[in-house]
């Protein structure tokens, strides 16, 4: 994977401070915890001041090349997260599709087109991958979500199904 | 990753006879090739004729932990097949998910009650696996097949973004 870093879309805001996208450390794991905590359903779900399962799984996903964990920095401060996973499989003459999870933006940091480049460097690194095909799962009720991704390129042909083991 | 062997569902169909579901080997590769070429969409992207491609993904696929394709065979022949990712990821206190994808069943084993055997069987891997999660995404025309999820205990909660690259 390369690190990317550019200037931000000027179209989206002129005064946007550089933006860079890199892999993550095991030091950006409270930050990117902290942002999967800042939702309602992840302050369910997740359990920022127990960090030990997260450095734990952080471990697992570094040491395979197919996971692809991202923060987006900006003027030193984390504000975003992504994770992509490469999946090879058999099917369209051997192909490989990408899987993008855990898509977060700081909450200080909502609306200033941050989402759109965090999703657009993990449509360039699947290409970058060899990947024909990107995809991902939104919840069914957030209607926003599924403009943005269309705006972005996305086309919502199918239904995801989901099981609590 | 473990074989499953069992008989089959009585209450599908009690003739039915024993059913294996195995990890593929490249001995199984013309087969589920030919079963990803026997659909309206499949035949247009796949080429059973040209099997090199899939020999090279199957070998990257193999070399994978977290990738577990498998065939099930009944009275030696190979009836279906499915391909199921373990993710690693941080959301949930780092848990796994599973994602199953390129499920198919032989023409001639369909309406057996496989379809269900290859499901449950990759549900339970997926818990073998420490899954919290398993989930897939179904085209959302194929009206049957969500009944077939739904009906499994899966929840359609999610909208399935795809982009081709």
């Amino acid at each position: 994977m390369t690190s990317h870093s550019a200037p931000a879309d000027a179209s989206a805001s002129p005064a946007l401070p550089e933006l860079t996208i890199r892999r993550a450390t095991a030091d950006d794991i409270p930050e990117i915890v902290g942002m999967l905590a800042d939702d309602p359903l992840g302050a369910q779900r997740e359990t920022p001041g127990d960090l030990t399962p997260y450095r734990t799984a952080f471990a697992r996903l570094d040491g395979d090349p197919h996971q692809h964990l991202v923060v987006a920095v900006q003027q030193g401060r984390t504000v975003g997260t992504l994770h992509l996973t490469v999946i090879p499989g058999l099917s369209r003459r051997g192909a490989a599709r990408a899987l993008i999870e855990a898509v977060r933006i700081h909450a200080d940091a909502r609306g200033t087109g941050l989402g759109t480049r965090l999703i657009e460097w993990a449509i360039a690194e699947s290409r970058r991958q060899d990947c024909v095909l990107v995809q991902l799962t939104s919840d069914a009720t957030r209607v926003d979500a599924h403009r943005f991704y269309e705006r972005l390129g996305f086309e919502a042909s199918h239904l995801g199904f989901k099981m609590a083991l």
